[in-house]
């Protein structure tokens, strides 16, 4: 295992020199014009792969292709455990560009902060578990379970391939837990064990009024302006405690118990440290809860982008035809998305006036997930952690998606150890991205520990 | 008189040729690039005032210039009547471009419309008085008035630098009426005098929450979502029926008299011809007034844009950073734009919440106009008129505003006679802008008449 970790230490420069090249494809599986560079990417990585020493192949599907690279497979008189790696090599849009200090996919390292899109969200953490097989595999270090890695590239849009592709290679993929570290810890002192997601539905409304944008002199006062009627439909969502109004929202949704607050009030950062690092002149959400509670084990109705008329410089004096409205909704353990969808459209339906026309352009769907910490395979996810970390690990909800978990569990039977590596000032999502270079390695030793505690 | 009636009915084929070139400049004032496009358009209508007989001078302003073109001055030992022909060769923006049949800088007739952006809002109506003196100069048959055309290029951006023109040209431009064209006329068979314009206010009003756009999963629930906020805020403004519910907007205002809803009433388009003419799923306004009432002598409160968060492809789960409104409100008589102004900011500012900062970005302001329309001015307005069209003209107010009438009576002292051309369906501010061919022809007549009316 020392020539394991000592592989680790002496090979960090090169790490991060072929880091940078995964970084600089701009592998955006939102954006049809990037297509081809998903598919350089995920070529690129297969290649990395067999470099280092796994068996690598690419499937193609009907959207961006999956990677999968296994470890060379041992002959064993037992069943040798198996374990998952799973991660993606797409990322999320990089606009508005306006906002980066520096290009999205021209990595920069200032101090211990890797930038680019994708650094921490997810090719730093899939990158991570590569460099730990990689020890292993370069130092002739006998692996105690066999692994296979998918690296898929559409999870910013839904994962839409995935669990087709799981379907068919079910029997090759049988494994005893998938490990994920897409994720995130509290701080590089606070590694982590995620043991609860937030699920999601997405979707667009637009509400369509006058057939064309109409001159606001001539028409307005005689027409509902879309972009009016659109405020007051979203308006009719909210409460002024933060609560979601719509009838059966919260149906079904089971209240935090002792240990879970308890837990969360362990979480380091607290409300007057998140509002400083958001900027936010004050922070707001569903009353009686705490920010990490709302952030995590609450759900949401998001307003994700609006449009409507005229956005370009100086003014337009027109009543517009239309107006648009994405919205994702956050969901917790219990809430089903296709009934929590049926509830939610049903009632923008019922509360849209008959002046407009409601239009509505369905997204994905993930449910929430929710596993217990305290079987075998979480407690050695947690000694690698503490191990690789050197200090206590914590136990988290995170607020996030990762729509698979669920597909995992019913697919493969398998549960996800959630072991995120990602920071709370990482920019996820956001311009700016960036992955913490201890995260980076102590990750890279979380990987190579885990295969040992696991075993 | 008929020498000007049968040269304007020889010519018109070169007419429109000349209006198709007077067309394709893309002369935009609301954006920067087309700054050029905007003197290239002054310049080419000098050079054609010129070749029609007029003496032209082009005017630089801090903004795009002015054209000043006068009739050759007739020696006479009592005064001669001098009036001025208003009008603007600047255009609004095109965009939506994707929703033009065919490009708007290229000009193109079906039957008896022709097609292209400022073609009726306000090239083809300012383009028919000069085709009118075309005919009496190059007929020499003597014209009874002194005429002055100003044809400005910020019409549609406010008008920032006409009243410091008019002001520093007070004593050439001293006239006896305005005459302009730029607005409408309920059909090609009823011919309109306007007696009433509604003023304006443009503003735009930003809200600002997190620093960034957050990523959704991990920090939604416990920020104020911007576009939420901004939904809120609107939401706000109106009630169920209609009415704008900002504390004294309505302040002042007076009812309408008996004479002016008949007046209204005898307003050719209904309610039900209105919106099959806009494509609207049911026309929606302030409740106890009609249509025609409500966009013609009520005041409005109107959304021209929306932009927050991702509007591209797909989906993006974030919390944007920020969400901003276009907003223009129309005023009527007795309404102060100043006033108002600060009456609707204050109240935005008053119900926008600690969660996010308000930034306001003031534009222009117009007042609303008012005239007798039983002066002797009118009254033979209305005489060419019905020669002109043949048919009995009517009385209307308009939704619209020209805010430098105001400016006109204030610095000139000089009413204005608003002599529209263009018709319900011509787009004006919208996709597929068109002037119809007879509302030009039978405006070049109207032109020539008033000038024998008038004096």
């Amino acid at each position: 295992m020392q020539a394991v970790l000592d592989y680790l230490k002496q090979n960090q420069k090169r790490f991060l020199a072929e880091f940078f090249e995964y970084l600089r494809f701009p592998s955006v599986s939102a954006q049809s014009k990037h297509n081809k560079d998903l598919v350089a990417c995920a070529q690129w990585l297969a290649n990395h792969c067999q470099q280092i020493g796994l068996e690598a192949k690419i499937h193609g599907t009907a959207g961006h292709p999956i990677l999968v690279a296994k470890t060379p497979r041992v002959k064993s008189k037992t069943k040798r455990p198996h374990f998952m790696v799973y991660g993606h090599y797409d990322v999320q849009p990089p606009e508005p560009l306006d906002l980066w200090k520096t290009p999205p996919f021209e990595p920069r390292i200032d101090g211990r902060n890797l930038f680019a899109r994708g650094s921490t969200d997810n090719k730093g953490q899939n990158f991570a578990h590569l460099k730990a097989v990689e020890a292993y595999l370069k130092t002739g270090t006998p692996l105690p379970c066999d692994l296979t890695f998918v690296i898929e590239g559409e999870e910013e849009v839904g994962s839409k391939s995935l669990s087709g592709f799981l379907t068919r290679h079910r029997a090759e993929l049988a494994c005893d837990a998938v490990i994920i570290s897409d994720t995130g810890m509290p701080s590089p002192k606070h590694p982590a064990l995620t043991y609860a997601l937030r699920g999601i539905i997405a979707f667009e409304i637009t509400l369509r009024g006058p057939a064309r944008d109409l001159h606001s002199g001539i028409f307005g006062g005689a027409v509902e302006n879309p972009a009016m009627a659109l405020a007051r439909l979203l308006a009719k969502v909210h409460d002024a405690d933060g609560r979601i109004t719509i009838p059966g929202f919260y149906d079904g949704i089971e209240p935090l118990s002792k240990l879970e607050r308890a837990q969360a009030a362990r979480y380091p950062l607290k409300d007057a440290d998140l509002n400083k690092l958001l900027g936010t002149p004050k922070l707001f959400g569903e009353r009686d809860f705490t920010a990490t509670e709302q952030r995590s084990a609450r759900p949401t109705f998001e307003i994700n982008g609006l449009t409507s008329g005229y956005q370009g410089e100086g003014s337009k004096t027109i009543v517009p035809s239309w107006a648009r409205a994405k919205i994702t909704c956050r969901l917790v353990p219990h809430q089903s998305p296709a009934k929590i969808r049926k509830t939610v459209l049903a009632y923008l339906k019922k509360i849209c006036p008959p002046t407009v026309k409601l239009e509505i352009n369905a997204g994905h769907g993930a449910e929430a997930y929710l596993v217990s910490p305290t079987g075998p395979q979480a407690q050695a996810a947690l000694r690698a952690l503490k191990k690789a970390f050197n200090a206590e690990p914590i136990l988290m909800r995170e607020g996030g998606s990762i729509p698979i978990v669920n597909e995992f569990k019913k697919i493969l039977g398998a549960d996800s150890l959630l072991l995120g590596l990602g920071l709370p000032d990482d920019n996820a999502h956001s311009p700016n991205e960036k992955f913490n270079l201890d995260c980076f390695e102590n990750g890279q030793r979380m990987s190579a520990y885990l295969w040992q505690e696991l075993k």
